[in-house]
């Protein structure tokens, strides 16, 4: 994510605390996947370079240090870095471990080839090795969760996970549904994206304030942000999948068209489009589907005329917001107008 | 597993116990399953007839009951059943759950059609719905698991877990190798099987006990206990698919063959065969991968005639005796004598 940022001085600590924070939650995640089996070791070592922007981290370190009350003090001390905690730490490499878990899933079920613009591990060892290695980082995710004092950071993770897991089936009813509207289409979002990055963020201002402070209205409003941000991320990565090219995305695209998904800019053209065009677009969206991207020039440029990619903006934009407003119970602090530039960088990113 | 037993008078306080608590874990499985989606809900409730024997939580009920330090004045109170709490009932779904999971799993893996004689979850909503449906099993049991007081449940369950996805792992890295040593094949029966058993009967004994005692010698015994009979169990599991038809087993059979898995009665064979012998095998096994089962008879018949089917009968009874042997140090108690009559049970079974 940091990578993507263009931090201002004003920022720098905040800069710091996440790339000192990141490495410590990259070894405390080779660290657990670590197995005494070869071959388990080697999949192991391949999938971690799946770990791209390590957003869920990163909101985790930068959630707990907006939470912190004392930000303000610790901020003029210098010593940011003081505020990720151990605990942070593993909730940080938690929640990667369990969104890496279903990359791994997902591109078995997308028969995606690409990812990280490296072979996909299902491509290099069959759907059977990744379905059950998907499910080792799953289970490895929840060891290391409750490596910690309190079930609670098991009982958010655990509902996180299984809220999710609702979400992609949702999204596998409505497959090929083409009069999918947007308020399930929203639905989907908030279930299989925007609760792990919700889990993130409550956890990490747990972390700081202690996991008998669920009700706190930091954790509530850093949860809330998380949420609002997450379907935003969605909304922009359905994005990407439908107009980008795997060189700029780094990942396989037109996946969602191909796999029967409708997602926002397809459903907004759908609902505006006059019949005659409406049908022709189904038309072409059938053929996608059926492996046949032809027409794909042709139903991006209806898709376009109906204005549809700027509402699909628009829409991200006003999530974007929402999750902005959603930090006003939180002080002003470096931590929080990170949070803010996270939030405005998720829509304008382009991979 | 109760309805495979014939229980005998002087233990039908325990059989007593496991009949009313089996059907409390059966309602603490279903209500954390459900979903305020249909779609998922309907999907949950087929799974729900997968529930068989209930191996997991018996052995969480009879462990438990075994490990009560009182259990010699419980007993002639005739109040057994006060003996599974809440927190048996509970650990007894997990694994349950866990179990279910892996289930839904392999059948996607062995594109299995038939369990428990009805028509598998991938043969009727396909392959990536398991997948995910599987996914769901599992973060619900773990969001199960934390709702208890203490995360040393969840370190368990999620330790076992892992450790099962190791033995998977493991297994499928082995896959077609016909060279597979019986060191190999029971270092991925104690992964794959053993340690989800292990740990249904140390979570019996610690919730009886309190999840601080994770040492005490009668969780160790129990755990113990657990692995060699899990063990057994699979041993017993792959004889009846090698040599077991789909009428009386209730599921698809002959797939670890088809799917490139050697157990142990053909290991024994090509070790024992002539070389003549060994080769011919060697290509009927080879057939048997490919889909032709026409050889399936002749190598049988090969099979037998090394005496590989008493050697791993004899096997399946050597872990099954330690396991009973490791009950020695917990006091003698009709809970004690039912573990002993279902270690007896897993190996005479025919399903």
């Amino acid at each position: 994510m940091q990578g993507a940022l263009d931090i201002p001085q004003e920022l720098e600590s905040v800069g710091r605390l996440i790339a000192e924070s990141l490495p410590e939650v990259g070894s405390v995640f080779a660290g657990q996947l670590a197995s005494d089996l070869p071959p388990v070791d080697q999949m192991c070592r391949h999938i971690e370079r799946y770990r791209g922007k390590m957003l869920r981290p990163t909101l985790v370190i930068v959630c707990g240090a907006a939470a912190d009350p004392r930000v303000g003090e610790r901020l003029t001390e210098g010593d940011f870095a003081a505020l990720a905690s151990d605990a942070h730490v593993t909730c940080g490499a938690v929640c990667e471990m369990v969104h890496m878990a279903t990359l791994v899933h997902d591109d078995v079920l997308d028969e995606a080839e690409i990812r990280r613009r490296g072979q996909t591990l299902n491509m290099l060892k069959g759907n059977e090795t990744s379905v059950i290695l998907g499910d080792y980082l799953i289970a490895s995710a929840y060891e290391l969760c409750s490596s910690l004092d309190s079930p609670v950071p098991s009982r958010i993770v655990g509902n996180a996970s299984a809220v999710m897991c609702t979400g992609e089936l949702l999204q596998l009813h409505h497959r090929n549904n083409h009069s999918l509207d947007e308020a399930t289409y929203l639905e989907i979002l908030e279930r299989k994206t925007a609760a792990l990055i919700g889990a993130a963020c409550e956890l990490g201002a747990m972390c700081t304030l202690g996991f008998a402070h669920q009700g706190h209205p930091h954790t509530r409003a850093l949860r809330s942000f998380g949420r609002r941000l997450g379907v935003a991320f969605q909304i922009q990565d359905d994005v990407l999948d439908l107009l980008g090219t795997e060189e700029t995305v780094g990942k396989s695209v037109g996946k969602d068209l191909e796999k029967g998904k409708l997602t926002h800019p397809l459903i907004h053209h759908l609902a505006r489009a006059d019949a005659n065009q409406a049908l022709r677009s189904l038309e072409l969206i059938g053929a996608a589907a059926g492996g046949d991207r032809d027409g794909l020039g042709e139903l991006l440029g209806g898709v376009r005329g109906t204005g549809s990619v700027e509402a699909t903006g628009e829409l991200a934009a006003s999530y974007v917001a929402q999750a902005k407003n959603a930090l006003t119970p939180l002080p002003d602090s470096p931590a929080r107008a990170m949070l803010e530039l996270m939030a405005d960088a998720v829509v304008s990113r382009s991979h």
